[in-house]
């Protein structure tokens, strides 16, 4: 049972982290392909937004490999 | 079953961080690419919004090392 | 069972917390980003309605410390 | 089986009351935002529909203390 | 197996109150929004909405706390 | 499993008629937004759709009822 | 079990029955909005869509009640 | 078993025959109200769909009373 | 088993009838309100359509029956 | 064993032959509400259309009777 | 166990089968409407695609035909 | 269990292969009917895409006929 | 067992490597349509974004046939 | 149970890459096609965003690769 969850651990991390970054990186292009002057202001926000969501599907990481050897 | 209640905590939380984080920023990058001199006053709201996002999927984590080590 | 238990409250409290604040702050800057001149009025609804958004799953923490310690 | 049942009161609770009061807060920034000299009037309508929408989770809140416990 | 049902019919009474007020109250307040001369109308059927929108779920809480102290 | 039943027919009759009526009665007040002089005519439609919504659950209601005292 | 069976039987029919007439009855107040002179022509109409939907889910009431006293 | 067996056969039968009707009512609705001079041919044409629409319920639920009966 | 087999088979078919038919005919409708003169042909298309889409479910029909009668 | 197998082969093969041909159906009938003088050439491509949609699900009707009758 | 993996097989493979050639078929008939001068160029290409998302579920049907027969 | 799971890999396979070239045959269509002189180009790239849509389902019905003679 | 958790993911990967690629391809082959001289920079990104794409499902079928022969 | 824990785990990972990279790709090409010019930038921006997104679930090939040979 502790490999069965770790693997829903790591599995749900991967589906939220994948549906977030990928909102957040495709609205960044579509605004950088209609206003390229504002391309820095747009890339900073987009990696403050990134770091916010990568931070708990990490901790998920982080506690599928502690599952994993305990 | 101790495991799995943490891989169900902290996989829900990452999954709904994702999903409210990547609402809030893809939303802001919008509205600055289209206001740039607005740019200041939208990234203290998504500050704030983050913040009250991130709350309780923070404390799901903390549930999930908790039941780790109980 | 008991973890289980916690895991599932903290978790839907999690989601819905997500899904609730992700709507309102996206409208809220989307909003500003079209009148900044009426952000005070809007960053005040915004924190009402963030506080009754937040009352419940707020409780579903409590509830769920509670189930670890009892 | 007790606390499972309390958990799934409190998360079905808190998960309605995030969608619920997000639908409701989110239309009332934007009806704002497109007209600031009727505030008063959209924020006393919000205040009657949020009152409305909690009435039920916050019954759900108390069940699930008296199972708790019971 | 009491609380559990007890659980369910609370919950599920919750979700669909949220929902079913959530869409009448924002399209009140949306129509406000046009036309404030209309509110006391708007108001009005406002409330005859909410009240039987709202009747089954009181319904399912009186269930649900019979339930609880059969 | 009788309390599990009635739990079960309460909660899908009052999602239904949340939903039902919330459809109902969100069109109404945007339709008298829109023409405050057909209010009349209007609301008299709205009562008897919301009739024949509410019939089907309020069955379920009593249904619900006779299992608890059967 | 036979308790089940009703009351999936009377749920489910109360959750089609609520779609069913949500989705005709709205349209048809939308329609009166737009043209108050057609109101008899579109409530006849409706009346006869109501009882077409409504046949159904009486015959699921009428089972459930046979289920109940069998 | 047989009880629950009849409880989804009519079930289902009253979700899809609500569904069906009720897109092909609204349908006919809207367009009589923007074209009340059409609106026996629309009459006709809606009266033939219900019938096919209709035909494998009633179908289901002649089958669900077999069951009941057998 | 065999009732529930036969409840599956035809609680499916009746589900799947009515979307197909639904799309179709309510698409006929609108079609009608747009060209009145073109009636004949839309209606000699639907009649097809209808027959293709009504095929598959009157079989599921009749293995129904042999499974109760078997 | 053998019956439930049965049906959910048919089962899922109506749903599907549903599902497709009403897309197909419902968008040639569009096309020729547009369009009266292409009527033959949609016609033949609904005819191609639908035969390939409804090559399996027929087999999925052949193998269900030959599992009925095995 | 054997008829239920075959007809899982063929179920799925009419279900995908379906739904990929609605939406080519649908599309086709709907350029077709809008261009007939192309229709050749068009046909060509369908029939290619049918082809290609033909072949997958044909082999599906392929592998119940062993199993049923193994 | 060896069929079973053959006929969810074949199956799953199916699906995916369905609705990955139904997206892209359809838009290569879309694409012709509006400008046919392209209509080359499209087509190879058409087949590109239909390439590396394949090749995994491929090896899944690879997978599942060793499934079937292991 | 291991046949099972074989198919399981080699089937999720084929169906996320579909609606993937799916994706890329069909936005490609529409913007060659409408700008054909840009054919080289959008294929290009297209063969990144697929090898991308493709990373992770490969991976799944290589652990897929080291559980077959496992 | 190990061998099912593996193909969770590369599955739902397999699963949320593709549609994380399928969103940022299909929308840089679509920018791209709409403003060739600023393709370099948007190249750059679409790099970071799938490395951000392909983060976790390598991380999930990992875990898989450990729980086989564990």
């Amino acid at each position: 049972m502790d490999l069965l969850a770790a693997a829903i651990a790591i599995g749900l991390s991967a589906f939220g982290a994948g549906i977030g970054n990928g909102l957040i990186v495709s609205r960044t292009v579509e605004g950088m392909a209609r206003q390229p002057e504002a391309s820095g202001l747009l890339r900073t926000t987009m990696f403050i937004g990134i770091a916010f969501v990568e931070a708990i599907p990490i901790m998920g990481v982080v506690v599928a490999f502690i599952m994993l050897f305990l």
